[in-house]
């Protein structure tokens, strides 16, 4: 993937949808566990945030990933 | 590194410098060739700005890698 691709934030949103459909979470359980709300959650999902990477970094947290692998695969 | 420790702006500001400097960029040359502003690098570099992925993408692009290479040391 091109970096400044537009389409980077839809790609990070499928990624987090990834790591929680692998871990069975709903989105309601992410919220909990990340202390982000969840439509913000849902929003990055779509696509439509241009999330920080210190929220990205909570949410691999609490997929228990580190950022790197975050990325390896995108 | 852990990933939401508070210290991460900071970790990622100095991988921007790492990357900025091992290619012999200044400051004024990366704001340039990113169209990000010479403050607002200097900033992140900092680890005063709380940078987004995308922001995050268009450095690693001027710096031609990839966001996993930019978090592999980290």
């Amino acid at each position: 993937m091109k970096n400044s691709n537009p389409e980077l934030a839809v790609e990070i949103g499928k990624r987090i949808k990834h790591f929680r459909n692998a871990r069975s979470m709903s989105q309601e359980s992410l919220a909990e566990r990340s202390g982000l709300h969840r439509t913000y959650i849902g929003s990055c999902e779509r696509g439509e945030r241009n999330i920080t990477i210190l929220n990205l970094s909570i949410l691999c947290e609490s997929f228990d990933i580190t950022l790197k692998v975050f990325f390896d695969e995108l």
